[in-house]
């Protein structure tokens, strides 16, 4: 049976790459474990957890914490990946894509990478705490004191996800599956950084992730951008190297100390358009300071505009976007070259 | 190859039921297809979607979707299963215990049903809006407008679930996995059920899945419990069966028409303790209510404490209880039976 079952693993192995035509069926895929568990989390009292008299205001709840779902394929050869979504959206901007091709969480399992998606602490799976909502309801404090959360309308996201310069126009060429675009605005939720403390309740639980990973390739993407750098500051441990997809933000280089990222490995990767757009234009310049900055420090970081290398057309949200797949098979080359998986 | 293909499935097929034990690893689990999307959503335009300068306050967001994430087994030999959370939780509930063990959602692939897991409306990776709370925080309207959304501390939580009679007291020869409650309480999610319209969002989004499916079980647990026979009434299109797990309400049989529920599969499961519970004794007895008055209508309605079937000691959270995969395959054999697999 053993013996059945390696032959069986080997030939799994050997057809489980699709192809990355959108109707052709993928070959099953095989999972040595599948799972999900939290890192991070503190305890908190309150006495306005609820406003209802059927749930208590006075208790203890549990916030910060941070979701994570895991898939282990039978032949992890390649270093995990821990995927980390942006503004106002969650864990699913690496499943289905909104026009229902495979996302980057399936393939990159295909292509031999555990896989650790994850929600931000208080968004999607990862709770936050209501309290400061029903102390308002509940007249013991003011109206100014209501958290900043947020939703990004669809015609001011569609700028800054850069399907085009403004609602409803589209850059010629793009890649996002606008066709799907019903689909993708129901992926986006309420966004509750801006009432959290810097650095996000996420980056220590990265670094906690990271470390029980015993070795780990943080990818970020936009908001996120500057989680990653913010974990190698707190603790090297388990950073195995950084891919910031479209970062909102780069570490300063006049300000910030470069030192944590001596010997990292760091790839920073914008899509198209970027100069065409106000928001992400001085975005780039400051990451390419940051490159230059680093490497001068004695770091191994890279900046790579996907046009530089043969992709067109892609907008903000390039693991979604029609190429998304050939992206992917680039991004497993660079971490091939960057990141040997270990023995 | 495919004659490699078919003997491999058939072989993973035979070995892939694991062994009940919490240390038992389990043989690779094999799926034909993974992946996320949504059913239901409208748009909705706002004025209050932010009150930061960097997101526009006006726009247009999609609110009352509800995420699915499905796994379909290579043999899908029995009818899918939508898995439907409770209260202040998301559909991590049905993913790996608290405790480290499998989760219904994937035992139920392994044995041959394609699982599909949500997150109500407004919960999880499924959006709310957060425009009442910046109606307030911006002036526009009072405090009294804001939205009942609440979170249950685990002092209350306690006894709902039914780990003891009250915190931190612990019912003798309880089955819920205490020693790992700490990472249960990080499951917990705020909730603003109670400031959506009845019948909540989720009921027709499950209409529009059990339709899209062709074909499935809705099981619910606790305050989704009324979600699946809401839906039957609405629209019995695709729904083969209803399995109630702890349900908060059952149709009251004194105010609702029982048509909705003729020649439908229904099974209303409790765990243990319930008489012991001023929360649920009141519940189990309008359900026992139900059902006699579903089947004097014509249904084919049954309820069943677990205790009567050999299984002692469960709590609320029986999906997550040490015996959990006991319960699972008695399941699976009354779905068997009830909800016999097409041609």
């Amino acid at each position: 049976m053993l013996r059945v079952f390696a032959l069986c693993l080997a030939a799994f192995a050997a057809a489980s790459l699709p192809g990355h035509a959108a109707d052709a069926p993928s070959p099953p895929l095989t999972l040595s474990e599948q799972g999900s568990f939290f890192v991070g989390g503190r305890d908190v009292s309150s006495e306005t957890l609820s406003t209802l008299p059927a749930y208590a205001p006075s208790g203890t709840v549990t916030v910060d914490q941070v979701y994570v779902h895991y898939q282990i394929p039978v032949s992890p050869v390649r270093t995990p990946l821990v995927l980390i979504h942006g503004c106002c959206l969650t864990g699913k901007t690496w499943e289905t894509t909104p026009d229902g091709r495979m996302g980057w969480d399936e393939y990159f399992v295909r292509r031999g990478f555990p896989t650790y998606v994850i929600d931000q602490s208080w968004r999607g799976r990862s709770a936050g705490n209501p309290s400061a909502i029903n102390a308002v309801k509940s007249g013991k404090a003011g109206a100014d004191t209501l958290p900043p959360v947020f939703s990004a309308g669809r015609e001011a996201a569609w700028a800054i996800f850069r399907f085009g310069p403004e609602y409803p126009k589209v850059f010629p060429g793009m890649q996002f599956p606008l066709e799907a675009q019903a689909e993708f605005w129901k992926q986006m939720v309420p966004d509750w950084s801006a009432a959290l403390p810097v650095p996000n309740p996420t980056v220590p639980a990265l670094s906690e992730l990271a470390k029980r990973l015993k070795g780990a390739v943080l990818v970020s993407h936009s908001q996120s951008g500057i989680y990653p750098f913010q974990t190698a500051a707190l603790d090297r441990g388990g950073i195995r190297a950084i891919v910031a997809l479209e970062p909102a933000a780069c570490p300063d280089p006049a300000k910030e100390d470069l030192a944590p990222y001596k010997d990292l490995p760091i790839l920073v990767l914008f899509g198209d358009y970027v100069d065409q757009s106000p928001r992400w234009a001085p975005r780039l310049k400051l990451c390419r300071a940051f490159v230059a900055a680093a490497n001068a420090a004695g770091g191994r970081a890279e900046l790579i505009l996907l046009p530089e290398i043969g992709f067109h057309g892609n907008s903000h949200m390039l693991m979604q976007d029609k190429n998304s797949l050939d992206i992917a098979d680039w991004l497993t080359g660079w971490l091939d070259k960057r990141v040997p998986a270990k023995d």
